[in-house]
């Protein structure tokens, strides 16, 4: 008799950081740097734009690949901050860049294939390859003296005749780590000789520490017949991550199939936070992500000063997105380790053995909360690791 | 050399119902009847409910499966509406119902499984069952005297070994059957003795046309532990299509499973939106649906009155949730027809074969919006059939 549910779904853990965080989430003792967001609610403007479309009624059905101005916007904002032309036709506003990143899996991905990814990495891209049926294979980044960097050797080292595409994520989540030009030709000359796709997840491309609008896309790189997904987002750079919007751009002959898997996904993505995300793409939209990048220079110094110079901790300073992951010596579990230190020191950590094989010795934390609230907690940690015993 | 993208995906063609919608849905001047929803924004209560919860700061992530107060806010309305007792950790809020339906196909059906249903039914589930890898088996309901009903002997010949779970939606979407004890019985038994996971679209519960607070629910008739999907959700009873809030009811045993699929799906559902929800089934959600109901009942007999006696006309009445299905005699195909009744009479309805094999002379049409709409609809349809052209 078969089972009634999927083997591999009855299988399904949370990975140790939705494990860890649910530990603590309700203590409020706590200072949680455990997920990615800041402790400040969406700025104003954004919610008066929500509540600007709710009082209009605008809550019915949208279309499935999103309100077509919105898709307009996304287009032009392509234009102002890479300078490049990405036909609206291109972009779908399915609902949030989970999902985004998810249809992105589920249209390459078939069972049996191989996906390489950058390592250290988010886990829940996993879940998202594994559930199209695929194998994750990790290629760790280098840790170099003063920057991660990409390592084409261990690429071309990993690739098997099953290797269907590459996930990059640039900013990078959890190593800060920002592909730049160099790294983004090299990567492109790989997949393109490999005949890879590839699944770029730039959903923090607006939050890099440069003077640059944005970090190096791929989509400024490739020609849009390429096999590539590029994923957007409003969560990170404008603080919406309650929100559950963003977008997938995808080539020109996908458009009908992504109407469809939008469609059989979500429906259609919540129709005023569509205008709401619009109002964010709008002048003051800039003025925040100012406010914010500068907030987090701010605080990566801070980081810097308190953890970085630790004789426990090892740590590059991160060149974009909002994460700092230190290598801390004596740590041999860091599920274990994030464990104690909640318990003892009210500190929520990522473990590092979340984000790929290697990391058992890392931490993550988010540094977007307020400069306050981040000084107590890296006090907090500092002392832990003082302590010799977690 | 592999295709950069999967050939199932690249098929991928909308419905003739998104076709049709796609045709007329930018003129103002057509009467759309084709979409789930009706013409009146989302009741003010809860508006300001979603407002209150964005002036307050409800903006970050929230737990993978939903608000715990939403979630046993869900388990009280099962015990208010049909007497049961439904453990929260039981109930999944991954975002919208539709999402539910999704996670729900993804945990049950494989590549080769057989999913039966009964027709006519909804396109999107069709979607949704194919992409997890299953083949959809089509079971007409019978057309009776005064109503649909099931069939079970037509569902014992549809089962082969592949048969792995049924799909059931009453209030049904586009028939407006709604199964009865009697057949909730029989198709129980029938589920029970094939060993079929059930697949529960209950998202019409609460739109029925009796004295009865809901429809009955498979919830009320099955243990725990059986396999059992339900999914409801607000957009229908509460008209709020655009917000994109259900829920699944799945055994306890797939809590970690679904709090995985939840989050690598949607990561967690918009948070304000699941505080307007929470408002919802507050007490004036209740005189929000009373309220629905009369009108429904109301457009119900309007179409009745206008369309089921024309002599190109078979129609049933509906008992439950907001939609005419009828034949109409001489029409060779649905969606040439409802093509043409777009462009000449301004309205735009539903082709049949949406629905299933052998609706191609049916159209569906919700009486969901306000009754001088639907009349002036109403009316000018049956001056189309009376042209006796399209």
């Amino acid at each position: 008799m078969q089972p009634s549910f999927r083997p591999d779904i009855l299988r399904l853990r949370p990975s140790p950081l939705a494990e860890i965080a649910a530990l603590g989430r309700d203590d409020p003792e706590v200072l949680a740097l455990w997920f990615g967001e800041g402790d400040e609610p969406t700025a104003a403007f954004i919610r008066e734009a929500a509540k600007r479309a709710l009082d209009a009624g605008r809550t019915f059905y949208t279309p499935p690949r999103g309100l077509p101005e919105l898709r307009r916007a996304i287009a032009q904002s392509y234009r102002t901050t890479h300078g490049i032309a990405i036909d609206p036709e291109r972009i779908t506003v399915p609902g949030s860049s989970m999902l985004a990143l998810h249809i992105a899996c589920r249209t390459v991905l078939a069972p049996g294939d191989e996906l390489l990814v950058l390592a250290p990495f988010w886990p829940n891209l996993r879940f998202a390859a594994e559930l199209a049926g695929a194998r994750v294979r990790e290629v760790p980044l280098r840790r170099g003296e003063t920057r991660w960097e990409l390592d084409v050797e261990a690429l071309a080292r990993a690739v098997t005749p099953h290797t269907r595409a590459l996930y990059v994520n640039s900013p990078a989540n959890p190593s800060g780590w920002v592909m730049n030009a160099a790294e983004r030709e090299a990567l492109l000359d790989f997949c393109r000789s490999h005949r890879l796709a590839v699944l770029a997840d730039e959903v923090y491309e607006r939050v890099v520490f440069s003077d640059e609008p944005a970090a190096p896309s791929l989509l400024a790189a490739m020609e849009e017949e390429e096999p590539l997904f590029a994923v957007g987002g409003f969560s990170k750079a404008w603080a919406m991550t309650g929100w559950r919007v963003g977008w997938l751009v995808h080539p020109p002959e996908l458009a009908p199939a992504m109407a469809v898997l939008a469609e059989v996904h979500n429906t259609s993505a919540t129709s005023f936070v569509q205008y709401a995300a619009l109002a964010a793409l709008e002048e003051e939209g800039e003025t925040f992500i100012a406010r914010l990048r500068a907030r987090l220079v701010h605080n990566r110094a801070l980081v810097m000063e308190l953890l970085g110079d630790h004789p426990r901790v090892e740590l590059l300073s991160p060149e974009g997105a909002f994460y700092a992951f230190p290598r801390i010596a004596g740590i041999r579990d860091s599920v274990a380790f994030c464990r104690l230190l909640l318990r003892r020191s009210k500190v929520g950590l990522a473990p590092g053995s979340a984000f790929g094989r290697g990391f058992h010795d890392y931490v993550r934390l988010c540094f977007a909360l307020s400069p306050e609230r981040l000084r107590e907690a890296l006090l907090r940690l500092r002392s832990a690791l003082d302590d010799r015993r977690p």
